[in-house]
């Protein structure tokens, strides 16, 4: 190429080259949204537009003299975006951005902004539980392809083995992109892409260090969540011992199409290029285990790029956050996104305490051995259970010390901290903080019990002249004992979502507690034993929505190959109606501190995928319906536009009654005391194969009627669509400022039940 | 039955109630060979006769007269022996023993001795190396009964499943002996008997707890060398990730019938009674490895009770002793037992060191655990490699230490104990000490390497400003690198026999170092973590002699399984003359420290179970052969009669030449320095299909001239017998003191090859 006539690229060139170059004045990343109908004819691309307009604005910008002089040019084009939306990123100063954003097509930009994995590590591990139906139905998932939003992928984990995988599709557009320690030959018929994107970050952070400067996943967590989602059959799998079988992804035989855009932290420029680029790849599911701060959705990068998602007719499954139990700690609640809580799982990872006196106690450890503790002397002594340093010199040699972390004393970590110093040999530490069971670091032997069991354990151990004890480990135990399962974790965020109240979140529950997937052995958090013992494993716990997440993008990609022609909005539907709110006791699923949880928490409940597979009615949406939401929500037009962009959509008709298959009625500042009227309508669409009528069942929210017109629908054939109304007369009392409720459609011979949670919410106005 | 006119039950009953009441005088267990021709027609069986002499023998002795009014009769029977020989054990004072020697019938009588388990815990894993030939040729071991005297079984141990096992031949007499935590359905139709004996350690430690009293193994010991004689197929079995695969016994189709005598401590009283028994249960094959102080063979248990077994057609497998590497270690040199010695196994547990400059050093670990030790810094500073609390306390945090033990100024025990205090990551151990190799207990990530392995890194870490290193562990390494096997395990006790050294022990070598074997997870000796946390497995590495035993134990099962009629020597003369004296580098086997092992460390060499299938020609001896030999060791004629009992046998023909495949010509302190001639007669019998011509092949000891007369021997037909003669013409110079060679018949198509190693042997009275 000449560079005569054209000089774009070679000023594109010169950008690259000192993109870490900074001026004197403070420079930031940004991320601009462009309205590419503006985009000249004489461009050949919309990266060679954005190109000039950038340099243009430099020129128009403040910038010292010399700079220019030196033909050193300070303004860094990261990214350039096109899929998802239209815009690009780049290092800029505020002038700079100002000149910017006088440039014809011009939408909105805002800083880029840190973003971080939704994991908290901890303890137990649940088996999918997906009976049959589905699987056969969808083929496992064979030729839908997840794409993960992530720290990248251990390629050479047994659970990403292409065994059993027939040869690609055609369709598929994405590459094995090669870097550090990842060549073409770390991608199968398994992973089937691989990208990496760290520009933004480095730019955010020119200091930091990249430890792998390619797909391979050296945290852990993208290697989980993808695994999570559609990792292949591994046999022998554990961890350390607890919770033995066979791990297998949601959708076995689904491809995964990584992309790399976390390390260590992450900013959300390189995110939006991972979305962008896995949308132009041809994903069909986006699994993104990963938060924001941002909460506005015209500047929240996982809102944007979603939406531009979504409209291609791509599902997108968000992990709503692990800043629970606080109301209104879900960030991003995305009404174009699928929002997942995370539950506990029917597994019990133990330690079996058997007292002398052949009393025996199911206790709970994830102690990463099978440690020796038999017949041991038994101290339980009130001055000595802080199990400080002081007080474990003080117990008896080789014995098992009861530490008692609920007195305020000490702590669960403090005991595990002192213990490898001390000649004891086992703890038993009473707990009654639900975070420390599902910890899945317990570098010391020993198990936790509640409160309650410990009675026993004390009276025992007081009345006893000389009390011995042993602990078992390496317990799995499965069912409803102890503990009815799944229940709310209770760091899963809550809603109503900051970014809209509008529509319920999260959506749904799915397994997120000690949940047992594939690792990186190159990881830094790992299980420890003592205080310096750090282990490696190909397999690991971890806990939060970052789990359930995947749970949720492997049951849509198999809905997506059991019924390729249902959109997102009916995928999310189906996974939604046929959610259960009930545990495996049949009670109503509750908080860790068995309080019964609200849809605050778990949405439409815990996903269930056999019935997901025939829900009888489903809640569709076009992209047209979810501008017309945009619209309502008093955006500027150049917010709504980044969001929407510059399509053929236009808001002429605002509407906050999405077609959504739950109901939020909420008491704002100015309806305290009043009485309310809320009106909702919904058009169900029949997909169970037949005629069929349905009868409508409430469950009002107290102080609330429900009303739904008709009270029965008939349909008289499949993809029949009938509509109802839904009028939600409550008392603007903020006493019970969350009151949960639903709607269920039952068809007459009991094979459907299409329900919705309704919830009568007060406001963030009334509690910012 | 009526108490009136036999009164010896009842006298019996107050014997056995009085067992623990001690007397003033000194009181000790003492073993009585009895001549059972001498009973009385009177009483009904040697057990009445026994407890009659004992009555008697407490009436005449000079007990105080108090004891005697208040009918506490203080001499104890504790077993009556009538298998492997006739006679019991009680326990007595002196004097009531003195009158007890006057008895009708008494041959002799010595005191109870402790017996130990011949283990040392180590650190590797050999399988079986058994070719497919004798596997299907003797039905995988198929009712083959083999006895393992030892400490018990765990019968829940997956290796003594009896998945695929055949119903108990009718011929089985033995009994599943119910006890703590043993019932009935503890055996199985692999473990077809099982028993307990401890009264003897009852008598000899009254204070000591019986912490399992029954045949359940709370040591380990037993289920481990059960497990190789004869453990069932096991998959996925390793020790902690190290020697991953499938378990299984030598013989994995034989039956076990275990007898437990080792109880923390044992006793000869309590072996004798186990092995008696087990001849009168009717086993085939006798596993035992335990060892005993006693020297001479007519106190030692187990040369008597081997005798007795011997002569019912059982072979019966000793390990040798774990006291090497030093001359005359082996105590119980046992001319009608299979004497086994210790080597080592082609797996090398391996932690691959990774330098940073991609040097990789194949180190040696058990760590029991993945330990996640990558890219650390590297620090080697001579003032620091002691590695002690002090200099650990320098190191910086989160390094890897380059420890040196071979200063003195630390060990590799003082290093492991000070590592979990320390903020220090791993250690690389330099060591040179090949004990340290086999250790199973490595409780903190590290590895070990030799100095001349050092040098590298050391040189590295000098020369390098930011040195760094990478351990990866649970590496498992087959083959001749990094050291070639079998080499004779330094702590395997060594020949000529303390108790006899006409003939040449050990006999053979197997496997005997870091063997991964069924375990009791009751057992308290076990590998750690730390300084305080003790693992508990269901499989665990040992080695020693104990484990080389059950590997020529199983061997001896399936030839008996192969060859029915063969007789014990025939099994071991097969085992013998098929051994290899090389190992896998085609060298001869070595000493662990580099040196040629002799005949006295490995005796004929390593087993080759394949080629004991069909050895050729045996060597075959009857009991009137070992009688024979028995009476030329100018032994009393009681101590004679105790060991061959008073049989038909005579001593009218006393030989010191049995025909045995292994010939020791040996120098005593009159002979120095004169020429010596030693001549041997042999008798082959040819158990080859058909007619065969071999012809002799002699390596000279040094110094040495070997005469073979004829030098070739021709058969005619299957079973055929030829003798031939050796004259071994050596000079008496102690200063060459061992020295080896072999006369080998080579049939003339080199389908066999029959070895008989020889040693010019320095006689004990010159070294006493």
């Amino acid at each position: 190429m000449k560079l005569t006539s054209n000089i774009v690229p070679l000023i594109l060139l010169v950008l690259l080259c000192n993109k870490y170059e900074y001026g004197a004045a403070k420079r930031s990343t940004y991320i601009v949204h462009m309205d590419k109908s503006y985009m000249p004819k004489a461009f050949s691309s919309h990266h060679h537009w954005y190109s000039s307009i950038l340099l243009h604005s430099t020129a128009k910008s403040s910038l010292p003299n010399n700079n220019k002089v030196n033909n050193k040019v300070k303004t860094n084009l990261i990214y350039t975006y096109d899929n998802a939306f239209h815009g690009f990123s780049a290092v800029m100063s505020e002038s700079e951005l100002e000149a910017l954003k006088k440039s014809p097509g011009f939408i909105s930009s805002y800083p880029d902004d840190v973003i971080t994995a939704d994991t908290t590590h901890s303890t137990q591990f649940l088996s999918l539980n997906t009976a049959a139906g589905l699987w056969p139905a969808s083929d496992y998932g064979k030729d839908v392809i997840i794409g993960v939003i992530d720290t990248g992928i251990w390629p050479e984990s047994r659970s990403f083995s292409d065994t059993g995988m027939t040869e690609i599709p055609p369709r598929w557009k994405g590459i094995c992109q090669t870097g550090q320690e990842f060549n073409s030959s770390s991608c199968n018929k398994k992973i089937i892409g691989a990208r990496y994107f760290n520009q933004g970050y480095r730019a955010e952070s020119p200091d930091s260090v990249i430890t792998m400067n390619s797909a391979r996943d050296v945290d852990g967590h993208g290697s989980h969540v993808s695994s999570i989602a559609a990792g292949n059959y591994v046999d022998g799998v554990s961890f350390f011992g607890y919770a033995p079988g066979t791990a297998r992804g949601v959708a076995p035989r689904a491809r995964l199409a990584v992309y790399k855009v976390l390390w260590g932290g992450g900013v959300s420029s390189d995110i939006l290029a991972g979305i962008d680029q896995a949308v132009a790849d041809g994903v069909d599911v986006l699994s993104i285990s990963l938060g924001t701060n941002r909460i506005d959705l015209y500047e929240n990068p996982l809102s944007i790029a979603s939406f531009g998602a979504r409209e291609k007719g791509i599902v997108v499954c968000l992990s709503a956050g692990n800043r629970g139990p606080f109301t209104r700690s879900i960030r991003s609640g995305i009404p174009w996104a699928v929002v997942v809580a995370a539950g506990t799982v029917d597994r019990w990872l133990a330690g079996k305490l058997t007292l002398g006196n052949g009393k025996v106690i199911t206790g709970w450890t994830t102690f990463p051995a099978r440690a020796a503790i038999r017949n041991l002397p038994l101290v339980y002594n009130e001055t000595l259970s802080a199990c400080n340093s002081a007080e474990l010199a003080q117990a008896p040699d080789q014995s098992i010390i009861v530490c008692d972390v609920t007195t305020g004393n000490t702590g669960f970590d403090t005991v595990m901290r002192n213990l490898p110093d001390s000649n004891v040999r086992a703890a038993i530490v009473i707990a009654e903080d639900p975070r420390i069971f599902r910890f899945n670091s317990f570098p010391y032997p020993g198990v936790v019990i509640t409160p309650n069991e410990a009675r026993e354990v004390i009276s025992y151990a007081a009345n006893s002249s000389a009390p011995t004890a042993s602990i078992a480990f390496q317990q799995t135990i499965l069912g409803t004992e102890p503990r009815a399962a799944p229940a709310l974790s209770d760091d899963s965020s809550r809603g109503p979502g900051l970014s809209y109240e509008g529509i319920l979140k999260p959506d749904l529950m799915g397994p997120g507690v000690s949940i047992l997937a594939a690792y990186s052995p190159y990881a830094t958090s790992t299980p420890t034993i003592g205080n310096n013992i750090f282990l490696s494993t190909d397999y690991t716990l971890l806990s939060g929505t970052s789990m359930a997440c995947p749970h949720i993008s492997g049951t849509a990609a198999l809905l997506k190959s059991a019924h390729p022609d249902w959109s997102p909005a009916a995928i999310q539907s189906a996974m939604m109606t046929t959610a259960n709110p009930l545990d495996n006791t049949n009670q109503p699923i509750r908080e860790v501190d068995g309080t019964v949880a609200t849809p605050l928490g778990i949405g439409s409940g815990q996903v269930d995928p056999n019935r997901a597979l025939d829900p009888g009615l489903i809640y569709d949406a076009t992209t047209q319906d979810l501008v017309n939401l945009v619209c309502s929500m008093n955006f500027t037009s150049e917010q709504t536009q980044t969001i929407v962009r510059s399509t053929n959509y236009n808001c002429s008709n605002p509407s906050s009654d999405l077609n959504y298959p739950s109901f939020v009625a909420l008491i704002n500042f100015e309806d305290i005391g009043r009485v309310l009227t809320r009106r909702f309508e919904r058009t169900v669409t029949n997909v169970g194969d037949a005629a069929a009528k349905y009868r409508v069942k409430v469950e009002a929210p107290v102080n609330t009627t429900v009303r739904v017109r008709p009270q029965t629908l008939v349909f008289q054939k499949k993809n029949e669509k009938q509509s109802y109304t839904v009028t939600i007369r409550y008392n603007g009392d903020i006493e019970t400022q969350h009151r949960p409720g639903s709607l269920t459609w039952i068809e007459q011979s009991g094979k459907y039940t299409v329900r919705s949670p309704i919830m009568v919410s007060a406001g963030a106005d009334n509690f910012s």
